[in-house]
């Protein structure tokens, strides 16, 4: 018998170890019965707007994201049919033409801002984690990973983070850690943690 | 080649859910590679005090506690050695003449408020666990586990509350939380979390 998909979510503030935790997880693992989807995929089509438009958009509400398509892509990996997950093209900001492919695995861990904030997609994980990292902490990451890798200018980042980021979580992301069922502290690198998820991980997919 | 003892510690809050979790871990995994030791079992001796000087002992505070003898009896479990953990007797508030004798099992859960609040002890543990249980939800625990089952009146159980109960998990338990490898919300009956520490306590026992 076929055993069901199982969808692990890991939400928390933007550059709180969402990604690390997850990519550490498959590195670790090593397995064709596990994978990660961003949410950040599922930035919706902004094909009708002008690029002006598109860089008004506010990337941190959870309008920005095509929730429906998420939701729908999740019931049927559970009912064991593969996705086609669209791809984000941060340049021009709008979703590309072609998709990546996700068979239903094991075990799928999304990672993403507002993954809690709509009931039937937080319902529709089997596990839910939390990543209960400082926002101080976050924005030091993102300053670092901002000015230093990406070239952008600190009063941008700043802007930016006061505008959206912060008041955006204090609204949505902060809110949605009371449905976590379980909440990891020390960010993407917490070893006892990557270690406690790896075997129940490793648990399923054998 | 013998396997090294493990020392796991679920602190938080009274009432919080501990012991509730450590008992069910134990329950579901029957095993005799696994024990819990409470901290309570270490309150100090106060065999030179007067019971009227014993009922005004602050219970929440760590002076209260044998640390010296439960740091000891850690280190001596982690060398492989047998310990007589002491025994309390709350009817009198003093430790009792026998001891309860804990083999060097795989796992040993050690359950309390104090125990990540002294950094030997915090650092001896392998795994450290919180329970991230609202304060208003322990003391409606508390409530119905003093009032309804240990017959006591609300104004003297909230009267200890406000004077020590409180004060103390602000100044050292919350605290400690920080040192926590992950932490647990909803309480001992937290299915998920449940799961993944058996999980890994199984795969540590086997």
């Amino acid at each position: 018998m076929k055993q069901k998909t199982i969808l692990v979510g890991i939400a928390g503030a933007s550059a709180s170890g969402k990604s690390l935790l997850a990519e550490t997880l498959v590195e670790e693992l090593q397995s064709e019965h596990l994978c990660v989807i961003s949410e950040d995929s599922y930035y919706k089509d902004q094909g009708n707007l002008s690029m002006d438009e598109r860089t008004r958009t506010n990337y941190d509400h959870p309008d920005s994201m095509d929730h429906d398509l998420m939701l729908e892509q999740m019931i049927q990996l559970k009912e064991g049919t593969s996705i086609e997950v669209p791809l984000y093209d941060y340049t021009v900001h709008n979703r590309r033409q072609d998709t990546r492919t996700i068979k239903p695995a094991r075990v799928i861990i999304y990672e993403g801002i507002l993954l809690f904030t709509r009931p039937e997609i937080r319902e529709a994980f089997d596990l839910r984690f939390f990543m209960d990292t400082p926002l101080d902490i976050c924005l030091i990451r993102r300053m670092k990973r901002d000015i230093i890798s990406r070239g952008r200018d600190m009063d941008s980042v700043i802007k930016q983070y006061l505008e959206t980021v912060r008041p955006m979580y204090m609204q949505f992301i902060e809110p949605a850690r009371q449905h976590a069922d379980l909440i990891i502290p020390h960010g993407g690198k917490n070893r006892i943690a990557i270690d406690l998820i790896k075997t129940k991980i490793r648990n399923l997919i054998k």
